[in-house]
């Protein structure tokens, strides 16, 4: 077969003096593709084509160096699973080595639909001109499916935008899938009438993997106005595939259960901008969730704004998303919010919207107000 | 809704002093499971059974603790999806936690089929009654499918055991999955009828969601007779999907591509035992690839063997499962893999059989007279 001369540039931080640097940056070349030792590959064109090529090795700061990895579009054959197979399969097994970030041609990109929102098309979904999103949760798990909807009743009343489950509602006995989802979705249409509102459910379909796009159809048909999936758990090709059926047609918001070990170590894993940025928006998130600094967690805010930025730097055909700093947030922190990312934004609040005055609706109200003041 | 009072147990390693042991661990039960502050959370029955509970909080050396933490097992909702979020979905975002091992009580696990053979299972399929099973892999990743079936034929000519796809093998159109999957199982029945031997060929099924059941039925029909899939890619819900399909009902190894960052950093992420064998097995592997010490990768001998216990330890109806070694082994490591592992293990080497001497066919039959040796 042909190949066409289109690549893909991987780059990746290799950890180590110049040498060591320069070693890795080479294993990398055949060890995400051809897994074998340069000797025993005789084929000129496999050597020519199929093994990655460091394009350029650049010191960043001691024993710091970042590789720029090109491999053939068509060792990917188009696949998302594939694709993040060579950025990261094997590697991910190998100390000192972190992926940074991806370039893709558009030969590439264009494989994928990538959001089928995307900021853009999740305000005008939303009818949110430009001031910032607002989105919370539906918890805690154990509450039963009336519990959840009157919950949710409050919170649309309160002009929530999307009012999501939270992460572990799944289908346990104490608020089956359906029921919950039924009646959540009638709770917050029957707030949006006396509000004249536009809030929307976004049901969690993180599921076993033959009831995903089952559980998203049923709750479509329900009145659902979005999806909250969590693709570490499902993998991220099925979240892709979520996005890309055109029954469901819902946007999608990507939370980051189990990913954290990707980003545990700053010496390997994936960078936040090129996991929760550019990882989700190939795989077709329109929303991606993390954990903010000075929250529960420990991301910092340099993590924070790599991140935001991986949600918006250009790639071809793939639209970007909304970053949504959440993870322990509070209604005092939104200005800071508001100051660090902008209007751009999707602010999620759970259980500070709670704790703020006993008064749900006013302090949704509250969130409001605070998130279009600069 | 009651709950039965029975409860699964999950056990954590901490880092850090007695107090911030006591802190993470009280942390983890309403992170992983209400996500709210304690005095939100009013509701009794919630506050009983739905909490997670320190059952014991142990030390185990200078700033290292051990917690077993018990949880509801109605929180599951019998989803594997959801048992691996209350595992560790939100806690793989902290830092100083790290998954041990997990203990499930009979009504959780038989939830779960586990894995469809398991190793007494696999030695029957296979035939070998008592010796270590063989493998080794098709590559490089560019060859078309003509030249992988010579090679698959070769192999097979040699009598290992299970010939497997690289896991970089997906759809690529220099060897399409249908074409070489056909042409590669008819080459590996061929050798069989010279041999009289029952070498099977295992396609990687490694592919977006929509595919990953429509290629290994096709495989299957075509005479596969193992599956390979990187579950860390498709999420690991899609692998026990695969071995429930009674359609398919094939022996499934499970590579680990992409899951090195749970086991990067010492201190968090997922112990080898609970990650690649607890969790591989139920999530129906019937064979776990790792990095084997000394080769490519960078695992200990001690981390492999926790993994090879992993792979044994009683799960109650889940079956155990055969550790394989694996990356960048050579024969000249066979006696040393026998002697760590026993007799029930697969042994896996790609290239290395390859380097040993230019007749493949000799090299397969040293490999399997190496391993028959104590």
């Amino acid at each position: 077969m042909e190949y066409s001369g289109e690549r893909f540039v991987a780059v990746y931080q290799l950890t180590g003096d110049e040498t060591s640097a320069r070693l890795k940056a080479n294993d990398l070349c055949l060890e995400q593709t051809v897994e074998l030792p340069d000797a025993l590959v005789t084929d000129e064109k496999i050597r020519a084509h199929v093994f990655g090529r460091v394009e350029t090795l650049t010191l960043r700061e001691t024993d710091l160096y970042e590789a720029r990895i090109s491999f053939a579009v068509e060792i990917v054959g188009g696949e998302l699973t594939q694709l993040v197979n060579v950025l990261f399969g094997n590697i991910s097994i190998k100390p000192g080595i972190r992926l940074e970030r991806i370039e893709l041609p558009p030969a590439l990109a264009q494989k994928f639909r990538g959001p089928r929102f995307g900021k853009k098309g999740l305000r005008e979904f939303l009818g949110v001109r430009a001031r910032p999103l607002l989105c919370t949760a539906l918890k805690p798990m154990g509450l039963n499916a009336s519990e959840l909807a009157d919950l949710a009743y409050q919170l649309a009343l309160g002009s929530i935008d999307i009012i999501k489950d939270d992460h572990g509602l799944a289908n346990q006995t104490f608020a089956p899938f359906a029921e919950r989802v039924a009646r959540c979705a009638e709770a917050v249409a029957r707030a949006n009438e006396e509000t004249r509102g536009r809030s929307v459910y976004a049901p969690n379909v993180t599921a076993p993997a033959p009831f995903v796009h089952e559980r998203a159809l049923f709750a479509k048909r329900h009145g659902a106005g979005a999806l909250l999936i969590c693709p570490g758990i499902t993998g991220l090709d099925t979240m892709r595939a979520l996005t890309d059926d055109d029954r469901i047609a819902l946007p999608i918001l990507s939370h980051p259960a189990t990913q954290g070990s990707y980003i545990a170590d700053r010496t390997s894993g994936i960078s936040h901008s090129c996991l929760f940025g550019q990882l989700n928006r190939l795989a077709g998130a329109d929303a991606a969730i993390f954990p903010n600094a000075g929250g529960r967690f420990f991301f910092t805010k340099d993590d924070c704004r790599a991140l935001a930025d991986g949600c918006n730097v250009p790639m071809e055909n793939i639209a970007p998303i909304f970053p949504t700093p959440a993870g322990g947030m509070s209604l005092e922190r939104v200005p800071e919010m508001r100051a660090m990312y902008g209007r751009d934004v999707m602010l999620l609040i759970g259980g500070g919207l709670r704790s703020h005055s006993p008064d749900l609706v006013e302090n949704c109200h509250y969130f409001r107000e605070l998130s279009e003041t600069i």
